[in-house]
């Protein structure tokens, strides 16, 4: 008989496929000392393995590149980066030598140093380098041993990988030709491995508790990435009707993309954008392929992170330029460098802080960092020649940050005119609304910025005091609360008096549930990830937005989150 | 000629004294090791160091309870405890018998490696207990090292301290009589001694950063506290124009005192009530003395803190009734448990939290704690008969998380009756204003709570997303930005809709800037220290409530702070 197993579908679609178990060998230490005299050999032993994990991180990092962008494949780079680093391989080396042990037990005691620092320390940047470690640590210790690590990329049928939880270097080895899905212990929505999935859109089940417990290798197994369901040992029922869901999904798929080049219009015919959030300029394929008509949000800080030095200014206006280009007129909205928070740099020296998130982040990090913040701007203005260019300050709290950010950009942008530089003339400057004060007050800043985007992620968080991240507050992460919808109201309604813009690029913007919300408070604008346009698209082209108004304004004046979804349920059904 | 110095003013008025070094003997450690054989004799050598530190201590702490209250002496019992926790001896013996270090070296061993400890705790309450190890540590050292602690309490002739920084045992040991004033190098307005100059009505100088080099022993020095300014060997002048100042500053006290019983009425007859927050039974007297007309804020959560379980509902009730019994009749609203945040309890098992300020705090926090809530609420709900309570919810965001709070009042309440306690019957149950979402939807709210009070730290700190902790975002701790008094506004008129009263009970009610801007918003209830409610009647009394009401209207159309402020001058210099 089946058993179907709950977990937290990461990744939608449908897959079904024998199970392969990313099972690990077993790495216990034999041996945990070094025989008086065989010192130089031990040390060469354990060289040896680390430059063998070298030139399989190297591979891992150059498929990963090539399947899923540079981005993914940055956390590669920093485990190269580890077995450069002299002051890991130092102690180790020195407990060969020094300690008489052997190369494994060495390596193990020096990677719980590490792990010991690095998990000590309160800072999630910090954490993530732990896991760097550990990940790393453990293929040398299986050379060391002579042992192989589960190779996914030798997989040659179709299977859904089940695993106490996939590693970045797991997941960047999986081959989409084969890899029909996955299945893990542990994760939620925005664990590594979920956004992953998403990235290579491959059904996934995160979370289940107990997947590898229940699960034998070559058991059949379905991966409902949407229901988050997984079925294991399916009866030939079970599996025709979940073929038919998935043949059904990919007819939806099909239909969708024939809207790739129709105009986002409500069946009433009120047309808005459906703009695509992106992070580089290779997520430019994404944005074209699924019809997005222009960029909301451009995350600078994709650019400045997972390196060790701030980006040139020509380095960051050849990102600009080529995304300005690949938009080819359409608009690009470009936010100013964005870290501090749950983002840190590690050539920055930021504060180490008791509330990251109400901290020094953001535009409050830049202002006070000119030179880095001018960099940034020249980058932006030179390559404003090139496209369709608006400008972005995040975590904007009063006028005089918007005031003196935009001093900063007027200023650069005479020093360029004047030395004959090539800049665009109307760039618009907008600012993110994430802060309730820059929201409650949005008639006032509606008089100097052209446009507002509404960053819901923390505009949420600070509303309902509730750290987005934090499993305990959870529930008070609630995007249709009223109270969060009377400020979206309060800030569309004071652009439009103003005859400004206003946009969203939050994760509200592409919610089945919020957009007929937002279309009905009269959003100009929606920003998304790429693979959410379509179906926004097709959503939008079956609502009529004079109803959308109406519960609007019904929605605005509710008491609860509960009430407000009954609303959105009762009008999208009527329509 | 004079010198002066700026610093920052911890406690208001005008001192003019003599400087009073608290200058430490030298601790040097001179023997690090002790001889074979006498290891017993150095162990009865640091347990009689330890013994006579604990009769000192003992002492301080009844001076500090006797002089301000056993709120302040609280944290003695915590040195106390220190000196008898065997997991701080045991190391120190073991340190002298086995590995043969002297009394001194060892207990200075064993010293660091507990601050250490504590010091990288991400976590306020355990740096506090680091600073705990060291203060003892330091008295227990000069015992065995044969020398003697300044000892502040010996002073008999007036006298202004300076010091680096006053460690409680200092200020507790402070005797009004002989000690005028103090000025410290280090700490800011909210540090320890700050607090304590405040407590004991000390004029104080804060973070002068220098006085130490720049003060002899002798010299004559003023202080004023409230400018915070020093000046170190003043001129004739200086002295006879500061002594002019001090003089005024007691004839304004003498001149408060006279409204001890007066009404809070402004100039035009509108009547309001100053009320004070208090955290303990015993802050009732400056209640008394300085004429508040009720409790805006009765902060339990210092019934929990300092101790090693959570008090009983027997322990509760006494403290709630004693309050209630000593306001004889006048209304105190008691503020359910409050903690989690930057205020931990060790004996309840709260997460590590990312950002304490966003996480599981306060009614989050109780709510999922039902049996601790319960039983405050039953303590409350019985000392109830004895006075006129109102029961007031922390950090509510939604309407859910009153409604569920209030039903387990309800319920408490019930059983009680049924069981024949007596128990007040028209309880007013309300909320604290602290999270943006509940100011936006306070018309909702206002139908089924029975009064607001908004709690303005917390309020500020979210709708700016600024910690209000965080030095690097201090500047956007704005307590007059148009956003606020947008939320302030929005609060009182939703409040006064549903015939229901509105207060505040942050740091805000009892500023002399905000006062005008509170009367014409409306705000029923003025909740501050007691110490500021005499000054806040006066300044009432001054001020016509409807030239007050057209400056909150153009207050609430500014963009910023800073017209805010002008706005506010303008209006209350033109009255």
């Amino acid at each position: 008989m089946s058993k179907i197993l709950k977990g937290i579908g990461a990744s939608d679609g449908v897959a079904i496929a024998a199970a392969y178990s990313l099972e690990e060998p077993d790495l216990t230490i034999g041996q945990t000392s070094v025989e008086e005299g065989q010192e130089d050999r031990e040390v060469e032993n354990f060289k040896g393995a680390f430059n063998q994990s070298k030139v399989e991180i190297t591979k891992i990092r150059n498929h990963a590149e090539e399947a899923v962008g540079p981005e993914h494949a940055a956390i590669f780079d920093a485990h190269l980066l580890v077995l450069d680093d002299p002051e890991f391989l130092g102690p180790i080396e020195d407990g060969i030598r020094n300690d008489k042990k052997s190369a494994a037990q060495s390596l193990v005691d020096t990677r719980d140093q590490f792990v010991a620092i690095f998990e000590g320390m309160d800072n999630e940047y910090m954490k993530e380098r732990a896991a760097d470690i550990k990940d790393v640590s453990k293929r040398v210790l299986a050379h060391i041993l002579g042992k192989e690590l589960p190779d996914p990329s030798n997989i040659d049928k179709p299977v859904v990988i089940v695993a106490e939880d996939l590693t970045p270097s797991d997941t960047a080895q999986l081959d989409k030709k084969f890899v029909k899905g996955f299945v893990t212990n542990i994760g939620g929505r925005t664990s590594h491995s979920a956004i992953m999935s998403r990235s290579l859109e491959i059904p996934a089940v995160v979370g289940t508790k107990e997947i590898t417990e229940v699960v034998k290798v070559g058991d059949q197994i379905i991966v409902d990435g949407s229901a988050g369901d997984v079925i294991v040992e399916p009866s030939d029922k079970e599996i025709k009707a979940y073929e038919e869901k998935a043949a059904k999904v990919e007819e939806e798929k099909a239909e969708l993309q024939k809207l790739v080049d129709e105009p986002s219009k409500s069946m009433d015919g009120i047309e808005v954008e459906l703009a695509a959030n992106i992070g580089t300029p290779d997520d430019l394929e994404g944005v074209t392929s699924n019809g997005a008509e222009g960029i909301g949000l451009y995350r600078t800080e994709f650019l400045y992170m997972g390196r060790n030095e701030i980006p040139s200014e020509e380095e960051q206006y050849e990102a600009y330029k080529k995304v300005l280009e690949g938009m080819d007129g359409k608009p690009v909205v470009v936010r100013t460098l964005d870290v501090g928070g749950d983002k840190e740099l590690p050539y920055l020296d930021l504060p180490k802080e008791m509330n990251p998130f109400l901290g020094f982040r953001a535009v409050r990090m830049t202002l006070d960092n000119e030179e880095l913040f001018r960099t940034q701007l020249r980058a932006l203005l030179r390559a404003s020649a090139h496209g369709n260019l608006k400008i972005m300050f995040p975590m904007i709290a009063t006028i005089d940050e918007f005031n003196r950010a935009k001093a900063l950009l007027i200023d650069e942008k005479e020093k360029l005119v004047e030395k004959g530089t090539d800049v665009k003339e109307d760039i618009e400057v907008g600012i993110m609304i994430e802060i309730p004060s820059a929201a409650i007050i949005a008639d006032q800043f509606a008089k100097v910025v052209d446009f507002f985007s509404i960053g819901t992620n923390d505009l949420i968080q600070y509303t309902m005091a509730a750290d987005r991240m934090n499993e305990a507050v959870s529930y008070l992460y609630q995007p249709y609360h009223p109270a969060l919808l009377r400020l979206i109201q309060l800030v569309i309604n004071a652009a439009h008096k103003e005859g400004k813009w206003a946009g969203m690029c939050g994760e509200m913007a592409g919610d089945e549930k919020a957009i007929p919300l937002l279309l009905g408070l009269g959003l100009d604008e929606f920003s998304m990830s790429a693979s959410s346009v379509l179906k926004a698209r097709k959503q939008i082209s079956g609502l009529k937005k004079t109803d959308m108004e109406k519960l609007a304004l019904s929605a605005v004046d509710c008491a609860e989150t509960e009430e407000v979804l009954a609303l959105v349920e009762e009008y999208t059904n009527r329509a």
